[in-house]
């Protein structure tokens, strides 16, 4: 390849190891709140024939589709997202016990713009339930978003909560005719960017009258959750979720929710929402699959790292898990550095031997600082005959003397 | 979708909970492993343009490469393996430190014909060192191959080494001209699946004298490992690597090897190679990337778990991770339900709440069982207050009053 093209395609990143570690280590949280909660994994294939992807995300979705012919010839596509083949596994295994509990960490392909810092590979991690219509249903995926978030380190999060039947309470309340129900909301969903007028001057815009308008923002004020929502709200928090908000102006879509809804938003860095679900109890006979309720939210791991990133939230994070270099003082002597590295690997330290023992000492000292290992140990002929081994501290530049027990038990705390 | 559409496209599978049990912990062990050797993780793109793609893998290759048109006109393709974007990679960050080690376990694919029970969507667990010539980096690899099956349960493994000088040099003490070694080794590379008679009617159509076949059967029951293949061996065994077998007519294609060549076999079932790999110094170049030398290995990972089920490895598997199910005994005891799972949660139990409150208790132990989540509690008004739960033994059939404390205690252990 011509070194000029040694380059990924537009919106599509290779993670190097810094960034890895912070996105393995983000996972394995989800992973674990995730089981924690009783839920199980499940993977699908990257590609799909595209009967199973068509007709389901509507015109402007399908556009951003990565759709082609394999080389047998079959109208594939890749995943747009992880619903889809979630209801797709529903239905062609009826036999799963009910609720099914699965969360699902994979890629999804949208062609969007990047010009709007879009990526075009994105990692989703969905958790859904299918198959239970109770409030504690909801109130198990708030609490699971606001552990894992809290897991993560984020502090300053807020888990935004509304429902389709609050908004079209308001909306009936207000007399907005029904079949203005949903452009009011689109356009109130707005109020977060747009100022009070701004959103004023769309709905008139829009056909509205006055009278409507004021009362739309009179009852607005006042919106409360209703009975389901308190229910989720309540028992959420009984298992341990924190910064609920009820907010009567969030809509998210609302294309196929048909209950409660939900997103997270962080103060810093601005980069929309960091989480979106809600309850969707169409939607998988819609796709084909059986007539079950189901909810659910997507974490999105790129906003996730991006905000551990741009905050810094995990300033200890090192570019590589390798606790140790074993230096080879001489070719002569590599055998005593094999047996050292093996003895610390047992001992669960993970340990990177120097692989081109006829270096000098010093480019492998450099090597270990340069990797972003924070220990580098010195096995010479002395060292040998002491027992005793020189153990620098490449962070601080500090170094001492210790025996085999005292290295293994120093990098073991 | 259509109910009878409701299905993978041929050759890709869905993971679901008890084989993403498998995949996950194989996974993990691996990583386990990688790291404690000193490897750092990378992730590349599912797509690459075919530029990056093209003319490095051969004809037949190419044929079974997903190429296509993105929704933007670019040619693009699917990652066909993981080592020809790890030499963009090494070539587009040349800052990197040398050696550089990565690992990288991810999907590629293949539109390999399906009838020999071959995925098109496999996974590769690569592990490679970038920029080190020594033996000890090709025995680092065989320390991890060996050390990896080892910790996952594979007992009856056999790594087989050669190299491309041994082989060279039995061609040229048997006097095969020296146009002929490839085309050779690659009949003699048939003589664990072809009886000798057939390989050497195949030599003797391909042109070699009968002296000559003759003199390569007689050289190859002498060959010997030359000193780099010692040496790789005895620091392979230094590093805690077992069953490995210099094996002179091993060949692995050798279309891009250069020095050592490796893979591992299994006695059962037969599924081929579970692991390949060798030396391939001249690779990342011909690739595009910088002249560094290059040794490394890919362990399959759905050939590893199609071991470990057919084997039945890990008959403790279970298809969740959830440890017990908290039922509801009635709705209105649903706050102690609620708070009992928590408090198990924070234990680091995985604990699963019935999420459908107003079934019978019946119900909800019946789907703990079908789940397999192996107890249950039960959370009466009797037993809140004694403060003593019921806690069932789902696989035996037994339970047992315990205190909260007494529970945990029993799911830690």
């Amino acid at each position: 390849m011509d070194k000029t093209k040694l380059q990924t395609l537009k919106g599509f990143r290779d993670f190097l190891p810094r960034t890895m570690a912070i996105r393995s280590r983000v996972i394995k949280t989800l992973k674990e709140v995730f089981e924690s909660f009783g839920f199980d994994e499940l993977q699908t294939p990257t590609l799909e024939y595209q009967e199973i992807l068509l007709g389901k995300y509507g015109e402007e979705a399908e556009k951003l589709m990565y759709l082609f012919k394999d080389p047998g010839d079959r109208g594939v596509g890749l995943k747009y997202d992880l619903t889809v083949p979630l209801a797709r596994v529903v239905g062609q295994y009826p036999e799963f016990p009910k609720p099914f509990k699965r969360y699902q960490i994979q890629p999804v392909f949208r062609a969007e713009n990047t010009q709007k810092g879009r990526y075009r590979e994105v990692y989703q991690c969905d958790v859904d339930i299918i198959g239970s219509s109770t409030p504690l249903a909801d109130a198990e995926i708030l609490a699971i978003i606001s552990i894992a978030l809290e897991k993560l380190g984020f502090e300053k999060f807020k888990i935004r909560v509304n429902s389709r039947q609050v908004l079209f309470a308001t909306m009936k309340a207000s007399a907005v005719p029904e079949d203005k129900y949903l452009t009011t909301i689109q356009s109130i969903d707005k109020l977060d960017k747009k100022s009070e007028s701004d959103v004023r001057q769309e709905l008139a815009d829009k056909g509205l009258e006055l009278t409507q308008i004021d009362a739309v923002f009179n009852n607005l004020s006042q919106a409360q959750a209703d009975d389901y929502l308190k229910q989720v709200i309540t028992q959420a928090q009984s298992l341990g979720a924190k910064n609920i908000t009820f907010d009567p102006i969030l809509a998210r879509g609302l294309d196929y929710y048909t209950g409660s809804i939900f997103e997270t938003v962080v103060e810093e860095p601005k980069i929309g929402s960091i989480t979106g679900g809600g309850r969707y109890d169409n939607l998988i006979k819609d796709l084909g699959g059986p007539d079950l309720p189901a909810v659910g939210t997507t974490l999105g791991l790129d906003r996730i790292v991006d905000v551990i990133e741009e905050l810094n939230l995990w300033p200890d994070v090192n570019p590589t898990n390798t606790n140790i270099l074993v230096t080879v003082f001489s070719p002569d002597l590599l055998n005593e550095s094999l047996e050292i590295s093996s003895r610390l690997r047992l001992n669960n330290i993970p340990t990177e031997i120097y692989l081109n023992p006829q270096d000098k000492l010093d480019k492998q000292l450099k090597y270990a600082d340069q990797k972003g290992i924070p220990f580098a140990v010195i096995i010479g002929s002395d060292e040998i005959e002491k027992n005793l081994f020189t153990v620098k501290d490449l962070r601080n530049q500090t170094q001492e003397q210790l025996s085999l027990a005292g290295l293994i038990s120093k990098l073991s705390s």
